[in-house]
This record gives C-alpha cells, structure tokens and sequence, in this order.
C-alpha cells in the first residue's frame, strides 16, 4: 500500500466536491420533508377525531424516522462518493448483521423496544408514566429514545431498552388511599362511625368515582392502631383528593376527641442505684 | 452503485402504487379478521362451559397472534415490492436466526417465554399474580407482554422475559395471618384462652374454609410478646377476614384487660452530676 | 416471489384439509397416552413399596414428558403440511443449535437444570424447600418449570434455571432453636438452672429426636442478655416445638423471679438551664 | 522462522527512519489542524446567532474527532512501515468487526452512544445534568468520553456508555419543594392561612414564574404534620428561592406562635417495681 | 418425509426389542458396579491411612462419575438403536462444543469447577465450610453438584459453578473473639485487670491452643467501652469456648463491682412551656 | 502420535541448551533497556518544562510497555524452538482474535481502557482520584493496571476495565463545605449574622480562593436547624479549612449563646395507670 | 457403529494394561519432580538475597505449574491408548480455543488474571490483602486459585478471576486513626491541648514513623463533638498502636474533666392532659 503525497491531494478535491453537493442537497431536503409531514397529521387531526396525545405522538414519531431514513440515504451515498461498494455489503447481510449485533447491541435493541412500544400504543405524549426509575411526563416517543419531564423540570432521556417495565398511570380512574394512626387505647367502633362521616360527605365530590370507604383496621402496632379509608378518583386527581380527605379526617378527629397516636411507654424509675464505682 | 435522479423517481412512482393497494387491503382484512375471531370464540365458550377468564384469555390472545401474522405477511410483500428476494434469506435460516440471536435477544426471549407461560396456563386474564416485582389483577396475557393492572389503578406492560417467576394468588385458598402484640406481664394461658374465644367466633364465618387456630407464642422481645393466629379463607376474600379478625381479637382484649404491648424501661435517675466543666 | 392470489387460495385448502386430520387425531391422542401413564404408575407404585411422594412426581414427570414430544411429533407433521423439509434442519444440528443458543438460551438452560435436578433426585413433590428466593411445598416438577405452593396459598411457577441453589428442608430431623433475653443483673447460674430444668421436660416429648439442651450464654448487649436452647426434632415439627419451648421457658421465668430484659438507661437530670436564649 | 541478529539489525534501522518521518509529521500537522478548527467554528459563531454553549460543544467535539482521524491515519501508515498489508484487513471486514466486537465491546458502545447523545442534542456544554450516578456542569461531551464537573470541584470522565439515562436540568423551569412539620395539635385552618399570606409575598419575587403555593396537608405522622408549599422558578434559581421560602415560612409560624413539631410522648411512670432480684 | 401408520408400527415394534434389552444390561450392571466401587475403595482404605473423610469423598465421587459414564454408554447406544449415526457427530467436535457451550454453558461450567474443587483438594466430606452464602457440613462434593447440610437440618444442593469462593472453616487452629462492654465512667486498668485474672483461668482449658489474651479498648462510643479478648481454639471448638469464656467474664465484672453499659442520658427538663396554642 | 522414550530424551537436550541462551538473552536486555529509558525520559524532562508528573506517568508507562514488547518477543521465540510455528497463527489473525476476544476478554478490555485513560490525560501519577469504589493517590498508570495508594497506606491494584468512571480531585479548586445545627427556638436572623461574621473572618485566609459564603437555612427538622456555608479553596486544602472553619463556628455560636440543637420532647406523664394485670 | 460384546472385552483388556503402565509412570515421576523443585529453590534462596515471601511464593507456584504440565503430559497420552488421535485437535486450534472460550469461560480467565498477578508481582505469600469480600493472609498464589487465611482461621479458597481489585495492605507504612468524642459543650481549645499533650506521649514510640497528631474538629453532632488523630505506624502495628492510643486519650480526658458525649435533651414536661378519651 503506497501513501503518495499527490494522489492523497488529488483525490481529496474530488471528493471535496462531491461532499459540497451532497451537504447542499441535505440542508434542503430536510427542512422541506418535516413541514410536509406536520401540514399532513394536522390535515389528518382535523378530519378524524384523533386524540390530540395521539396525533402528538405520530407527528414527532414520523418526524424521528424521516430523520434515520434521510441519515441513512444520506450516508450511503458519502460511501459511493469514496468508492466503497456497499452492495456486496448488503448482500452479505449475516455479517454485518453480527458485527452490528456484537458493536451496537444496545442501539438494535433500542429500536427493537422502541418499535413494540409504538405498535402496543404503550405510551402516549402527555401520559404520565414511571420507567427505569424514573416518573414524569411523556414528551416524545422515539424509536431510540424516549424523554420524560420529571415533576421537579428535569428532562430525562431514556433509551428505549432501560424502559423494561413500562407502568402507565393515565389508564383509567386511580386510587386515593389515606392511612390515619390514632391511640391504642380508643374505642374503636366510635373511631370508625367517625371516619365513615367524613367519607360520607366526600360520596358528592365530584373526583371521586367510586367514594372513599373505610376499609378498617388496617395495622396495630405497640402504642398506636391504623385505618385505612380507600376511594377511587378520576385521572391525576387523586393527590389533591388524598390531600383533602386527610385534612377532612383529622379535623374530625380532634371535633370527636380521638386520642392521638403518641408513643406510649411504661418507666420504672429507681432514684437509689449502686452504679457508681 | 450510480445514484441517479431519473431513476429514483421512476422506481419511486412504481412503488407508491403498490404501496398504496396494499395498505388498503391491510385496512380491510384486519377488522374483518378480529370480529371473526371473536365471533368464534363466544359461540365456543357458549357451547361449552369454558370460564369466562379462560375465553377472554383466548381470545386476546388469538388477536394478538392474528395481528402478528397479519404484520409478517405485510412486511414480507413488502419487501417483494422493494424488489428484496426474502426466499434466499428464508433458507438461510441459521445466519438469520444468528443475527436475530444477537440484535433481538431481548424479543426471541419474550415470545418464548411468552409461549410456555400460556402452554402451561400460568395465568389466566382477570388473576392476581405478583411478576417482575409489581403486583396486579390480569388484563391481557400477549405472546410478548403481559398486561397487569396495579390496585393504585395504575397499567403495567411488563414484557414477558421481566417475568421470571410467576406468583399467581388466584389458586387455591388463601392464608389470613394476624399477629398481635399484648404486654411482657401478661398472663400468657389466659390471654391464649381469650384469643381461642375470638377465633371460635368466627369459625361458622362462611369466608373462613379452615376457621382461624392460635398457634401460640410467637415471639418474645424485650417488651412485648407476639401471639399469632392462622386461618384458611376463600380466594381474595384473606384482606376482609384479616381486617375483622384484627378488630375483634383487639376488643376482647380491651374487654378482659390483657396489658398493652407499650415499651417498657428501667431508668436510673441522678439528680447531682459533675457533668458541668 | 410471486403473490397471486389462486394460488394462495388453493394451497390454502389443500393445507386446511391434512390440518383438520392432524388436529383430530392430536385430540384422540392425548387423552388416551395421558390415562395410560396414569395406569402404569398406579400398577407400578402398588407393586412395588414406592413412596407416594416419588410415584407422584414421576407421573406428573411422565405426563409432561409425554406432552412435549407429543407435541414434537404434532409441530413435525405441521412442517411437513407446510411443505417444509425438515430434514436438513436436523441435519444441520451444529447451525441450529447455535440459533437456538442465542434465541432461546433460557428455556435449553430451563430443561438442561430440570433434568439434573430429576436426576439427582434433589426435589420431590410434597417436599418443603426454599429456592430462587420462595420458600414452600412441592406441587409438580417438570422439566421446565417447578411449581412451589407458598404457605399463605399462592402457587409460585418458577423457571428451573431460576432455582439455582435448592434448600431441601424435607431430608432429615430439623433443629428447634429458641433465644430467650432476661435482664442484664440476673444471677447467671440462677437463670441457666431454670432453663436446664423446662429441658428436661421435653426430653419425653416425642417429637423432639435429640432432647433440647441449654447452650449457654449466647450474647450479652447493653441491657440484656441471651440465652439460646437447641435440639433436634423430627420433620416438620420444629415449629410446634418451638412454640411450646418458648411458651414453657417464659411461664418458667416468670415463677422463677427472672428479670425482664427492658432496656435500662442512666438518667442524668437538670433543671436549671442556660438553655433559653 | 529464523532469528538472525544481523536481519534484525537492518530491519530496525530501516525502520527507525520511517518512524521519525511519520513522527515529525504528525507533530506538524495535529496543531495547525487544531487551530483551523478554532478559526472556523469562531468565525461561523459569529456569522449566526449559535449558542454559546452549542458552539463550545461543537468546537470540542470536532477537535476530539480530528485527533481520532489522525490517529488513525498514523497508525495505518506505521503497518505500512512495518510491512503489514492493511487492505485484506479492511476487505475482511466481517471477521475484524468480530474481533473488535468480542475485544473492545465497551469503545464501539461508548461511541455509537456519544454519537446519538450528540446527534439528540441530549446534553450541551454548559448544562448542569445528572447521570451515571453524577451529578454537574457538562465540560466537555466527546465521542467516547464526557467530562462533568461536580459542585465540590471534582473532575469527573464518563465513559458515553456509562450515562444510560440522561437527566438534563437545564432544560426549562424548576420547581421549588419546601415541605415543612408543626405540632401534632395545631390548628389545621390557622396555619394553612399562615403559609398562604408566606406565598403571596413571593409572587411579586422575580425568580418565580408561577408563584408558591400551598399544596395542603401532605401527611400526618404519629407526633406531626407536614405542610407542602410547591413553585417554579427560574432555571438554576431553584434553590436560593427554597432557601428563602424556607427561612420566612418559619419565622412567620414563630410570630404566629404555630406548635413545635417536637415528638411527643406518654409516659406511665411506676415508682414501686418487683424488678430487683 | 412420509408419515405412514404402518411402517411408524414396524419400527417400534423392532424398537421395543432392542429397548428392553438394553434397559435390562443397564439394570443389571449399574448396581454391580457401585458394590464393586465400594469395596475396592474400602480396602484401600484399610491398607493405607487415608482419612476416613478423603475416603468418603472419594467413593461418592467414584460412584458419581461411574453414573454418567454408564449412562453416556447408554444413551449411545439409545442413539444407535434409533439409527443416528452417532459417529460424524463425535468428529464434529468444535461445532457440537459450540452448541453445548451456548446451551448449556451453565453445566460445562459446573463440571469444571467441580474438577479443580477436587484437583486441588478444597473441600473433603464432613468439613464446616461456606460458600454460595450457605454455611454447613459437606455431604457429597460431585462433578456437578455439592451437597451441604446446614445446622437448621437442611440439605442444600449447591451447582458448583454457584459456589466462587469457598471459605473452608476445618482447616486448622480457629480464633475465638468474645467483646464486652462496659460502663463509660470505667476505671480502665480496673477493668483490664480484671479481664486478665479471666483468660489466666483459660490458659490451662484444653481447647485453647493458644490462652486467650486481652487485646485492649476496642471501641469507646457514646456511653459505654468495649474490650476484646482473642484466643485460639481447637478446630469445631471455638463456640463452646466462646460461651464459657463470655459467662466468666459477666460473673467476674459482677463480682468486681465493675460498671454497666447502660445508655446514658443528660436531661434538660423544663415544667412550664409556652407549646399550648 | 507415538510416545518413544528416547525420542523425548533427545529433543529435550536440544530444547533445554536453546533455552538457556534465550533466558540469557533476556535477562541481559531487560535491565540495558529499562536504564535506557530512564535516562531518557530525565533528559526530556530538563529540557522542557514538563510537569514531573506527566514525567513519572511517561517513565513508568514505558517501562510497562516494553516489559511487554520484550515479553512477547521472548515468547514468540519460545515457541520456535518448541518448533510450532506461529506464521500461520498470525495469517489466521480473525480466529486467533475471536478465541481471545471469549478467553480474555478481560485483559483486552483492561488494555483498551488504559490506552484511551493515558490518551486523554484521565490521570496522572500523583494526583488523587476516585474510581471502581477506592480513593487514593495514583502511585502509576500501567496500560493494564493502575496502582491507587489509599489513605490508610494500603496499596490497591485496579485492572483498568474496572475503573469505569474516574473522578479527578485533582484539577482545580475544591469546595469547603460545613454544615452546622442550632435549636430550633433560635432567632435565625442572629444566628445569620454570627455565621457571617465568621465567614468575614476567612476571606484573607489565603487557602480560600473564594471566600465562605453563608448559603442560608439548609434544611428544618422537628427539633433543631441546619444551616449551610460554602467556600471554594485551593487543591487539597479543602480539609484543613473545613476543620478550621467548623471549630470558629462553634466557639463564635458559644460566645453568642446561639442555641444548641438538642432533641426536643413533649412528655406527657401518667402516674396512676391501670397497667398492671 | 456396532456394539458386539466381544470386541469391548478385548479392547477393554489392552487399555487395561496400557493404563497401569501409565499411571504407574505418573506415580514415580511426580514426588521426584517436586522434591527437584523445592530443592533448586532452596539452593537459588540461599545464594541471592531473595526475601522468604518471594521465595516461598515461587516455589508453590512451579509446583503448581508442574502439576498441571504432567497432568497435560498423562492426559494426552491417555487420548493416545484410547486411540483418539490428538493432532488435528491442536492443529484446530482456533475451533478448540472457541469451544474452550465458551464452556470455560471461566477457567481461561482464571489464569489470565493469574498469571498477571503474579508477573505485576501484586501479592506475596505471607501478605495481608482484601480482595473480592476477603481479608486475611496469603498463603498460596496459584495459577488457577489464591489461598487466603482469613483472621478467624478460616481457609479461602478464590478462583483469581474474582479478585478483580486487589488491596495489599503490606506495602508501606500504615495509618493509625483514632475518633473521639466529647461533650457538646467542652471548650474546644482544653480539649485539643489535652489531645496535644496525649499526642506527644507517643511521638518516642517506635512504631509511629509519622508521630500521632491531632487533625482537628471532625465532625459536630446534634449532642457530641468528634475530634481526630492521625499517625503513621509501622506495617501490621497500626491496631496496637490505635489499642494503645485510644486507652491513653481516653484517661487523659478524664484526668483533665472533659466532658462526656452522653445525648443531651430538652424534655418538656407536662402533667395535667386531655388525652384520656
């Protein structure tokens, strides 16, 4: 293999030219091809009656893949540009496709994922989900990557494969659960007819879909006993029921003179002692 | 490899047209194909006594199996119209399933698992099953995911690979356990003979199939002794019976003054010190 | 590759045809072989003096064995209704076992475990073991999956790969453990002579093997201290007594004046402070 | 193969002259290269309104791929020295990919992952991100390395695929969280009112772009209650604004004489014990 | 591939035959040749001192191993009456050891480990080891697996790949530690006096190989002091030891008037307060 | 293959005498060579101004990598007289590497990681890191291993691929952070304005480049307040200033009688009780 | 391939009498050859100054390394009686070196990483190291496995490729660090000038090199102040040192009336409550 100074500059401005164009062609195809795609899901939007969380997801999902589609078009066109074959590249797929499997088996696995979570409808832009550890709001399903807006702002971006567990919290009516502790010594069919009074007045809120009942005594432990009171809410409402209820509950409480929940100990007390030494 | 204008224009045209008839028919089969599967199903589930989890079970899992067909043949005529032979590929079976083995492991594994999870009728739509470390009620068993609803209200797709072991709680009876904490001091033949009087209570209680036994000591710590009870009930009813035994057992202990479980210390106490410096 | 329509349909009733033989004859098949696995057994087991536990795991063993290759033969002739030559696929076992490597390590791992485990006799059904983290009783041992019954009902499907280590609690007397705490100022030799004497009665009790024997001071920490007791009792027994131990040694204590372990604290009190500011 | 002196002698000569050739060149040309990579991405900054930070990534990045591309040619040319033909390396891609790919698993991860970190735009120089179990301010995002400098000075290189999940937190408004106790007894109403005349002096605060509110009563715990009081902020001003809001909160309960959220306790004291022995 | 009913008959009617022969050599030989492994082994052991436990560990091994060389003959021979040529199967090695690495990686590593457990002599029948988080008594080291059994009774079947470090305890002399505390207001040469006069009375106590010494002031915490005593035991003795050890020193301390550990507190007590609200 | 007994008498003759004067070769060259580059490596450094650092990183790397080279040199030369030749091996470098990419995957790992830690300048002899779970000084940086001295002396050797993430100390100013507790009656704008005198106090102290700062109220628990000052400070010296800075808080906080941050109870007392049983 | 009686019987008895012969010669030849070893590295220690842990180290690993070359030597002769040709086996070496690669794994990492630890010189016989969760003494390092003797007698047997980091704690001198606390409100200036005085007691004793000195303030707690020392003592002396350090630091204090860390309280007391109920 000869490494002549000549040849080296002679080829170089060939494919310098050849590069020029090919990056002129990119710059303007790219923008052109994302407008097209937004006009034709907003058409789309309008006619049908889709979900604007759906039509979200699609429209930043067609935008993602037009993006590889162009990068890859893109890149095999630099290998013809420095006469590299990619034909017999292709033909030879086994290979590369073991090559690409040993390298970069995080990034086909990613898309592999990724594609599932799309074709199941997993997750939506706007959903609110927990994955990988983390919680937060969906702002983009991509094949590679998908970002969550943490409640305290942060944006995470989690490749497809850390997902794993995909727990979707926007699928239907949710939970509010309240436990309260009061003292081992109350009576504990006054503390109950108490706390069925208060879930009583939240039967007409109108978060609550199925009203919060009073499930019973949920724990004793040495110096305290727990009740727990259960109700079902609409969507992304149950925090701020869960905090009414709980204010509602202990307000009642201190009206009806049940004992609080303190720590409870017995102390015998010796004044006399043969310690010192 | 030439990459010209005119020709990709051309090819681009041809293969638009068959694009769009076969996305048509794509349309058009794939309804007609899922009202049929669940056609069959309901009028073999009247014929027969099948339980209703069982045929729901079936026949998700039929669509699930339809769509996937469905998709491969799609993808495959797809790729005739991209002009890519797929018969060769298909022969050559071993260096495909090598690149599947190494891109894809992730997806192979949950068909697989997939499979036998259905095979050996591991769980059925509608069971409580604890998987991959979340607890839940059975919405869909799919050949890749598996669909657990979470009593927060919360959906859960865990891929059938997370699911190692399967517990599933909705076969057999169930065990209600309660233990419960009395003073150091007490009288342990007395307080077991109150708690043998609760338990017989509830022994012509319909949810117990094996009445609540004491079982006896179960632990002594420094303050406090732990007595316990074990019971048979009928499947999801454990919670209830659990919550009712707990309350009673705590009332007859009020009622005939076995001692609370409070912490007890000795304590020494010095008034002079010659702490100050 | 040409897709025309006739020819798919007619291949297609071609196919139905020989499908609808092979599924009728799998359907008579199976009930058949599966109760004349049953019968074998059954003769087997009254002629010989097989344990239940063993003739039971080999049945259910058989059975699955029976459904598999059943279901082997079934997938084969499936092929052959295809048109597939399967032929060479056995012959070329090295490139499909290879294939199989990667797809589907987990479930070769699963059977190549379960066989050992057959093998070596490390499980039979009814026995109490501990493994990939469940404790339980034995229900079936299959080549792929062994499922454990919990004590509190749930039946637990646990992939035998998973099992890794097994913890057989059912081959051998089992030990009878109690730690007992008294107070830190207790008269040593006092308190063991007590704890030798409630030994010394359960000497008789049948269900202890190796009478329980006082081991001595086991730990002494700031305000207690722990004496421990050991013995050897049959099988699944160790629990009851254990219970009775405890039970005994307390109520033995307690005539005895032993002192209770409450934790004790040195209390150096001050009421004049320079406290507020 | 022989192991002549002489042969080794010559050989080594030869050779030496090459490599210092090589060696001056290298020398020569990695500077200048440097500095035309400066001058140009200064000069583009300037002509268009590019960040600062994106111009600083892109600087550093280009001079980190420019180092590489030179190495790489050294090295190349360093085989041809030594009479290595490099071609039938190349030709024999597959094989080589193999090799790498057992070998250097971790070096191809590290760099398809930078290049789709920086394709994304996942994180910019400048931002203050959290991944890998680091928390800082990105100094440098390269292909297979990213700087990140910690809030206690230390300088920390993470290997791109180490980073998994990338949590960016400076990409939109924070959120400031005082969660706050008081006395098990106080008067729910009275220091709700408290803490929202505490917000309102806030709302006029520049730093807040949606002023702080009073979320409610956030739990109740057996000696105290929190408060919640949840804003947004500014991008990095999230903490001196939780500093501030947390300082007036309490002196505002101190001047309203809200209750200490001391724990408190029951105390049965018994002077007179059996405890001696 | 034809399925025709009547030569499937044929074949396993000549099948049969041979079957039953082979099962019956199988039944005859197996329990012939263990006797026979006993006894050589046995009279070996006479002639020459070979320790019981290398003795026992030898004839299990034997016998295991003579297991799956019995049942590889057998199942070649199962191979041969089914007519696969088990021949170009065993001159393929590398592709069949490519197919056993990857299906079952799991027990060529097990047998291995298992090798060089018994190469290098790291474990014998009847010693007190851990390894794999199990601790107990070996009963059977195999080619596969190892059996320990655990102080509670159970028997733990121990893959030995599972087993990485093994931790043997019966390989010489074994320390004995016993840490005590003390009150913080101590006098500390007191004390260590005192705990001197102790291990004096040990040094003439058989199971100590080497007296126990004083070590010194191991820790000084909040309140109190603790001391360490270190001496070395017989093998197997050294709980024993521990426990007389640790009751000599409590009853020596008692005797000594030497101060206990209890936690110590400086109270600040205040009567009136201004926490009503 | 046959095993003749004078046949390997000769060739062992032949072998051995070969043997030797390779041992010799290489005992002579290895020191020459090591003096060799020392003695370069000091040249270079007097010349230019090298940090003596980089100078020691440089030395021992070389030194590393020509005990290598040598290695391989010496080993390559073993074989030929073993007579195997190693042409083919090299020509067959595709089979060579895929047996080392499974055989040593570590150690190609270990040298891949060290190649890119000493091209980008991660560390250098004698600065303080942290990395794969250990502090320390690097004592050396070896192609395969680093060499991390601990603070306790101990001297760590870590196989490169295990360092993952490094965190460099080293490079740049530090931050100085002290955390200190009042009472939670303090009036929090005195106790503000005691700290920032102190803070006042070290601004001429020449170890801080940026002088302390008070932050603010850090953080409220139930019975004490924690407040927070921040300073950055030259390499290394961040110890020493927090020391000194932590002890002039305390004595400024004394002198002011800011209050401590004592735990806090409110002891409801009981003397008559109806405990006993 | 067929299975005639006769045939097996007369190979059986030629191998018979081959195997004797071999395992007679293998008998003889391994005691000389490891009586040879120990004598050569005698005779090589005695000449050179070459430490007692080098030398020992050395010689357990010829040995070692001997035994496995024998063992290789009689394994292919074994291959040789069975009449399974062994050439085109090591002619294959690249398919064999896969199949090892894959099934044992395990093992050709063992000694990969062996043979570097021995080659970097990272541990000797005698030494005291933590490595993968051990600590104790070195009493073997061997290709395959490291001998470590734990403090409490306990035999570690780790396979080297578990190592990973390995910690010497024999190279150099070794810190002595003492913690102790005091009462929250000591003056802070008495108290280091005691710790001063203690300190320069110890600067005579010969095992600090680096004479104990007193760092400072460490740490404020809620109740207690915690001051630091550190020295540097000879190798293996650092706990004696901090035995003796601690115990004089501690009568010191009490000497000179620094207060005790004893937890301090602030106990608001109140007699009359409203919580009977």
């Amino acid at each position: 293999m000869s490494f002549n100074l000549d040849t080296i500059l002679e080829v170089s401005l060939g494919i310098g030219l050849q590069l020029i164009l090919l990056i002129v062609a990119y710059v303007l195809i790219n923008p052109l091809g994302r407008r097209l795609i937004t006009k034709i899901i907003n058409n789309f939007t309008k006619k049908r009656n889709v979900s604007e969380a759906r039509s979200l997801t699609l429209e930043k999902l067609l935008l993602n893949v037009f993006s590889y589609i162009l990068g890859f078009i893109f890149i095999t066109m630099l290998f013809g540009i420095f006469s590299l074959d990619i034909g017999p590249l292709l033909a030879s797929a086994g290979v590369v496709g073991l090559a690409i499997g040993f390298g970069a088996q995080g990034l086909v696995s990613d898309v592999v994922t990724g594609f599932f979570i799309l074709l199941e409808k997993q997750i939506d832009v706007g959903e609110y989900v927990s994955a990988a550890g983390f919680d937060g709001i969906v702002e983009e399903v991509g094949l590679r990557t998908t970002k969550l807006r943490s409640f305290d702002g942060t944006l995470n971006f989690i490749p497809n494969r850390q997902l794993e567990v995909v727990s979707n919290h926007s699928r239907g009516t949710m939970r509010a659960l309240v436990d309260i502790n009061i003292s081992y010594q109350t009576n504990l069919d006054k503390a109950l007819t108490v706390l069925q009074d208060v879930c009583q007045n939240f039967v007409t809120d109108d978060r609550f879909t199925d009203g919060p009942n009073v499930i019973g005594v949920h724990q004793i432990d040495n110096t305290s006993i727990t009740l727990r009171v259960i109700g079902q809410t609409e969507n992304m409402k149950q925090w701020a029921a869960e905090y009414d209820l709980r204010k509602a509950i202990k307000q009642a409480f201190d009206d009806n003179n049940i004992g609080s929940p303190f720590t409870q100990h017995v102390n015998f007390v010796k004044k006399e002692t043969k310690l010192e030494d």
